[in-house]
């Protein structure tokens, strides 16, 4: 496969944030636009859940440290990673060695690229799970991998989870790595449908990782962001580890700071140090003086993120009544930003009727293509927008399904 | 070959900026420590050159802009390109399309590593020279390609370019090709050396690289640091340029600054495209809030820059000088900050002296293996550092290998 086949692959044009790109198409328009905020759901809005206090201000300090904080070690400055691997046991009940089992990233999605190209050589077998987050299959493919879909074991109006309570298909896995498949990605919560792993079925894949020496790498990005009060099991606190496991965390989407990219990967030693080695040649480092804002993360003001946690609740309970009352299926996060919402039978194609959301009801959504290739009828909206203009967004999607449908 | 393999041939033990994570080891020493302010050759010491004014001011108004200014397009905002594009056109000699040829990035490790990327799958066949930045042969490895190495035409005591005036051994060039080549990557000014290429050189390479549909990558980082007024040409600006040009370029090293990552590449569109959707996977954008710090950039006060490469050639001449006097050999550089030194006969092996310019001398260098495997008996310096120090630092070098002498 030559470079120009191996890109045709990595679509990017659907990818949330790059709408701008889009060029114009005819549409089958029927009627007048829907008047109303202008709401893009396809990532947070962070002008109405702000970054946590007092982030510039650290990084004017990281700033004015000059040379010791611009030129730090490839994965990181060495007392903030002391401090981020203490905030973060003590967050996922585990032990980390801040010299060896830690690296500070470029963003979470820095820590994903770098943990799966220090996992995956040309011609590696790879599961990842489907629906889950868009990058997943692209980072498989751009690493010339083979890529092995687990599916959901269920997606419906009854819900995420089978009547066993697993969200995965364990067949699947299981037949994966029987056909050698030595990696296993998957987001806690999934993304996009906000599925929590419980922790039985976490020991499960994990003593499956193990059994067959595969590594696993858990994305637990929205980690600090689960509603209910509902217990949250991260892989690092399991009793049976997989040999080789990597957690990837960062404040990019429930704390606001995607603006900054920091990201952290944290788990066994050996990954770790090819992740560095990685860095070196990729971007070096997480920016010199963005690690400096580490020191807010993980410490903030007391309450600051239950109530973040608490409002984002509130946001997801009345999309979900909106989509409920109109008859629409969408998931109910158990954790995380995303409503995964189904589109009903329409008289236009599904990439069409995304099209007209934008044109007629200045509503962004991201296509559930991006997720899996099977959710040609789904689309994804990051709920964490004001909660104003979110829900008069959804009721516009409400309306125009009902103008389109079939 | 597997990952582990893989990963053993990217050393990162010698890369500049690790040395901290060395083992200690024992060494053969002769005599005490020379006393004196210690000096990290590594890289640039941005406290006694600091980053352009009003650097954090931009960044500060940056992350006041809120979500606008976080969440970019994957190659970065669009009015920032437009004047980014604009700068660079007139500093290049070049016309350069905003909208499709060009990328900001995580620093120019971030450029390089997505262009590299762009251009290089499984198997393929890239020439790069010997010697020259650290991470050019890393990364074809990294990517699974063929290196093919270009030696430079001499590097001793007459100098840089043979009698022709070249740099390049053209010869092997011109095999790489015949033997498929697809790509060729190189730095102008050369790191480590400080060669600049000439107009008729350049556009040789680039009638080469065009009659054999090879892919042109130029690292012209530091070519706003050239010395006594010399010309300078930028690939761009080539009337026959390759079909696939891309130059990268940043404001990390002349302007010092690291810290917050900022790189560029521009060139051809279909490479930018490819790795757009690369960055879209690898780091999703540089980092949002310092995309607005490019506004300072390729504008700064009057004098600014001529002062500050004014004062680098000073410098450059002042350490030259020690070394000469001295009988060592050291390239003198036409453009950037590097000297390459050649030790002379010791009776220690060459990483020994280096770990004993650590130990005794507080001074920290980069072995010159790691540009190229031949060059076991040279080390590179960084030699934008405070002035009196780096002429105190670079005595004590003299007398070290004084002292260590076979």
């Amino acid at each position: 496969m030559n470079i120009v086949e191996k890109f045709e692959r990595l679509g990017v044009e659907n990818a949330p944030g790059q709408e701008v790109r889009k060029q114009q198409e005819d549409l089958p328009v029927k009627g007048d636009a829907i008047p109303g905020v202008p709401v893009d759901f396809s990532h947070g809005d962070i002008d109405a859940h702000p970054p946590i206090p007092g982030s510039i201000d650290a990084y004017v300090r990281g700033f004015e440290q000059g040379g010791a904080q611009a030129y730090t070690e490839y994965r990181g400055r060495s007392d903030i990673r002391i401090d981020v691997a203490r905030k973060l046991s003590a967050l996922t009940g585990s032990s980390i060695d801040p010299g060896e089992e830690l690296i500070l990233t470029p963003g979470t999605q820095g820590a994903l690229f770098l943990a799966m190209g220090a996992c995956l050589a040309h011609g590696d077998k790879a599961a990842y799970v489907e629906p889950d987050y868009f990058a997943n299959r692209k980072l498989i493919e751009f690493f010339e991998g083979e890529a092995m879909p687990i599916p959901m074991r269920r997606l419906d109006a009854q819900g995420i989870r089978d009547t066993q309570g697993d969200v995965l298909d364990f067949g699947a896995l299981e037949q994966a790595f029987a056909k050698g498949a030595r990696l296993l990605l998957l987001s806690n919560p999934n993304n996009p449908t906000g599925a929590v792993y419980g922790k039985e079925e976490l020991e499960r894949i994990a003593a499956l990782c193990k059994a067959h020496g595969a590594s696993l790498i858990v994305d637990e990005l929205y980690s600090r962001q689960i509603y209910e009060n509902a217990p949250f099991t991260h892989a690092a606190s399991l009793k049976n580890k997989p040999d080789h496991l990597i957690t990837i965390i960062g404040p990019s989407k429930t704390e606001s700071m995607s603006g900054f990219r920091m990201g952290v990967a944290f788990g066994s030693r050996d990954i770790i140090r090819r992740m560095e080695k990685l860095q070196a040649i990729a971007t070096l480092r997480c920016a010199g003086y963005s690690q400096a804002v580490f020191r807010n993360w993980l410490s903030e003001p007391d309450c600051w993120l239950s109530a973040r946690v608490l409002l984002h609740e509130s946001i997801r309970n009345e999309l979900s009544s909106i989509f409920q009352n109109a008859g629409v299926q969408a998931t109910i996060p158990q954790g995380g930003s995303y409503l995964f919402v189904h589109m009903p039978k329409l008289c236009v194609k599904p990439g069409q009727f995304i099209a007209l959301l934008r044109a007629q009801a200045s509503v962004i959504v991201t296509p559930g293509t991006e997720f899996g290739k099977a959710y040609t009828d789904w689309f994804r909206i990051n709920f964490s927008q004001d909660k104003q203009n979110a829900c008069d967004a959804a009721r516009r999607i409400v309306a125009l399904m009902d103008r389109y449908k079939a």
